[in-house]
């Protein structure tokens, strides 16, 4: 399959200028050979255009409908076969057999989002009936449900080329609710995004979708980005990467003439307590997933467990020993980018420099490129002391704070910020005696989680990958679980509609069958 | 009742300042008896500290205990009897029978949050249980609910002294999710603040809540509000009033270290499309509906009938002519201050002075605070011709656009920004036929309705009191119905945690009895 290198703006290849990129492989550092060209402001009007103009269309398309094109969306991707596996490794490093998994998460998720589109649940039908002899004023009937918001503009990110970049969880969902999309490439990944852009493009067509229900940008300058947050037809944008772009297109969005929300994931160090229990286990084993759950992605995962928290003493001296030992057992994987391994080299160098912190160890001194894991040691006081110590590193590093006792748990919980977990390993009597640990650690994080690693989102209804800022700039949403699909959506209310006038979600008896909560449609309130 | 003028902190009366304004009574202009002490930056902090502080005790109170504390707050502002009224319609000139009306409201919004927090809906409930077995790899127990947010900033408003100010809505709201409140009451009616204040204070106290779980602060200056809202402590504001004010606000939360969302309600003209069948039917009904929608209050409602769309021709001036007589008819209300009623004058002088709007009618004129009616008429083009005509003039002004035919209806909707109404008159078969209206209006606000006028926001399950920027700053959420609560909680979840360790709302087999959707809970995503 060859790549063209343009955009793909409601289903038609665009390229308007003449500046281009190339995408890199990293472990060579040489340039791949498509020329993507850098999006005009121009092209995002049209894209953002596009959307606009196809929104009530893709409105109009029934459930069933819309679901069977995230489903059409899914096959294509399978149907790109190794093309899409070949060309996602050429620019990513990330391996073949990673790459499998992450696409089958990612049709995944679009399959489970249709399941979602199909029963309806997202829609929160409520129905409260007329009450026409109600005193002193009658009730008129009111039915509300949620509707899609808008164009949606969407990220991709670096670190999951497929299942959080062009037909992510933030599409799928966004999609899900009835959005048109204008996805913006990683300029890292853009071959892959046009692959998938491309099986997109193919699964509206076939399913008979307005054309304008997708297009694609590529750049690698902040100007694209930057057009389309401020774009008048965008009205909400979705985006999985750095605190510092997240906040930068936040600052754009809540500065526009109407502003939108910014559903931004940035990421978090992901604090790991382990309770003295967890140490008088097996240590050798508890190091070793700590170790796998570090190196995993090359420490490129959101979720990648950076500070380690742990009652000092004999056991905790026992446990560092065999973590270094697995730590300095490691092979150094390539990272991304040569931008985000300096700025990994860059985040240990500071840690490196630090007064109050100590290399416990590294692995093998790695080549350009290539991450050098690193376990770094400190104690409660100095890392209570330097906001900084609480910053992600991006990469395999990790920080272990020394607790000396109980109350020393409680001052770094008190003291952290928000971040999307926090993971708590030790026995089932322990964890129930630390309650008001866990209450505070409630306040901090989106997913709580015992006896297990931060890593491994699973996709499913109940997950919660969000939390409080700075991990992402909108507390209250998801962008994993199901209920992300609410991230799109807003609630509207028709009051004494005729039935005829009605959407037929809200008819009487429920004929579209969707799942509606128990408590709601049939309640009287006075 | 002797009025103190003193902040309500955490359950004590606190005044620091010397500085303290008077409330009026709008008919005199005349200021009544107690001084009210202006918050200081210290007040500020202590109340938002003593919330801080109550927030994990209040989390921990039981739903049935929270929900007696929201019925208590209810039954002791019933016991304040003509107290109550007394004082709020010396502040307000709003009539005592208008504003127990209005108190019916307010206890009737507590005791339905009271009920929202025993059927526990609104935690949403999402199970995905272990899938031990499961290849490539098991999946962990997952479970979900949402979870208060923190401590809430409440601003009260003007023009619901009761409904929408320091026990309402919003409060109710924010209580009912488990968050701790500090309201600024709002400086038009300070007594009628301390009097709710201190009915929230003793049920508080009377339940066991934690001091801190309310607090109250006066003051006439912006700095306050500045401040509340700036406080780290604060995380999330609810805000009924300008749009101005709201903007402010907003402004001020997405700059700060940590931005916070802000759940502001900042009114709208909410359009009237009569189509031609209304006008068929008895237009002087029709007239007098409107006549009294945009005069309940003094005109001084968010859903205020400000713009009304009608087919040109002998039927709309028949229509028109009948409007006419019912608004010469009126007599002239007190407004709820000078400031208030000069801002209304300046509004209705920039219709009168515009070149392209003609005044149809005016009510008998008023004195100095009273608000004379005002009907204006306009053509299509001039309306498009200029955003500022889209403006609210909050008060009993109204604004009729003539359309030449159905696509000056399509052009004034697609025009339209956001709005938290719109209505449309007319035959159950001719709001059939337009859908496309329909369709086009559902994205620009909240709530549709037919055949009634927007005044009358009915507290239930499925109202939506909200709509697209710039009638709020928060388009998916609603600040009136049941769903209200949804603003001020996030959700949580707990990944492999032995049931011990869970709140009791996720153990298995749903021992709370909370009432949870169909779909969830059960499902099972591979």
């Amino acid at each position: 399959m060859q790549l063209q290198g343009t955009h793909l703006i409601a289903g038609k290849h665009t390229a308007r200028d003449k500046d281009s990129f190339r995408a890199q492989d990293p472990r060579t550092g040489q340039s791949l050979p498509t020329k993507f060209f850098e999006a005009t402001p121009q092209d995002v009007a049209a894209a953002c255009s596009a959307a606009a103009e196809a929104f009530p269309a893709y409105v109009a398309v029934s459930s069933a409908t819309r679901a069977s094109f995230l489903e059409a969306i899914a096959t294509e991707i399978e149907s790109l076969g190794d093309t899409l596996i070949d060309r996602c490794n050429q620019e990513t490093a990330l391996p073949a057999g990673r790459l499998m998994g992450e696409r089958g998460r990612t049709v995944g998720q679009l399959r489970l989002f249709a399941s979602v589109v199909r029963d309806g649940s997202w829609r929160d039908l409520r129905i409260d009936p007329a009450l026409p002899d109600r005193t002193p004023a009658p009730r008129p009937d009111l039915r509300q449900m949620q509707i899609p918001l808008g164009p949606v503009a969407i990220f991709g990110a670096s670190n999951f080329p497929l299942a959080f970049s062009v037909a992510g969880g933030d599409t799928a969902s966004a999609l899900a609710a009835g959005c048109p999309v204008v996805v913006k490439a990683h300029p890292l990944h853009p071959g892959t995004s046009e692959l998938i852009g491309e099986a997109i493009t193919r699964a509206a067509t076939a399913t008979g979708m307005p054309a304008g229900v997708f297009s694609l940008l590529q750049g690698q300058t902040n100007a694209v980005g930057a057009a389309l947050v401020q774009d008048p037809r965008i009205t909400a944008v979705g985006f999985t990467g750095s605190f510092r772009g997240g906040k930068a297109l936040y600052d754009l969005a809540v500065r526009r003439e109407v502003p939108i929300p910014v559903f931004a994931e940035m990421g978090s160090v992901n604090p790991v307590f382990l309770l003295p229990g967890a140490l008088e286990q097996d240590v050798d084993q508890l190091a070793e997933g700590l170790s796998n759950s570090l190196n995993l992605g090359v420490g490129q995962f959101c979720t990648n467990p950076g500070l380690v928290i742990l009652p000092e003493g004999p056991k905790a001296d026992r446990f560092l020993e065999a973590l270094g030992g697995k730590v300095r057992g490691c092979t150094a994987g390539t990272m991304l980018s040569e931008g985000i391994a300096g700025a990994y080299r860059s985040g240990v160098e500071r840690l490196l420099a630090h007064p109050a912190v100590t290399q416990l160890e590294t692995s093998q001194s790695a080549g350009a490129g290539r991450a050098t894991s690193y376990v770094f040691t400190t104690t409660t006081d100095a890392f209570l002391a330097d906001r900084a110590l609480e910053e992600e590193v991006f990469g395999p590093a990790t920080l272990v704070v020394r607790a000396a006792g109980p109350e020393d748990f409680m001052r770094i919980a008190r003291h952290l910020g928000g971040h999307l977990t926090a993971s708590l390993f030790g026995t089932a009597a322990e964890l129930a005696e630390h309650g008001e640990l866990i209450q505070l650690l409630t306040r901090k994080v989106g997913r709580l989680i015992f006896n297990a690693f931060p890593t491994g989102v699973e996709v499913s209804h109940a997950m919660v990958h969000g939390g409080p800022y700075p991990a992402t700039t909108a507390v209250a949403v998801d962008s994993v679980g199901t209920a992300a699909i609410r991230r799109f959506s807003r609630p509207v209310c028709y009051q004494g509609f005729p039935e005829a006038a009605l959407p037929a979600a809200l008819w009487d008896g429920n004929p579209r069958g969707l799942v509606t909560a128990g408590g709601w449609g049939v309640d009287t309130v006075s």
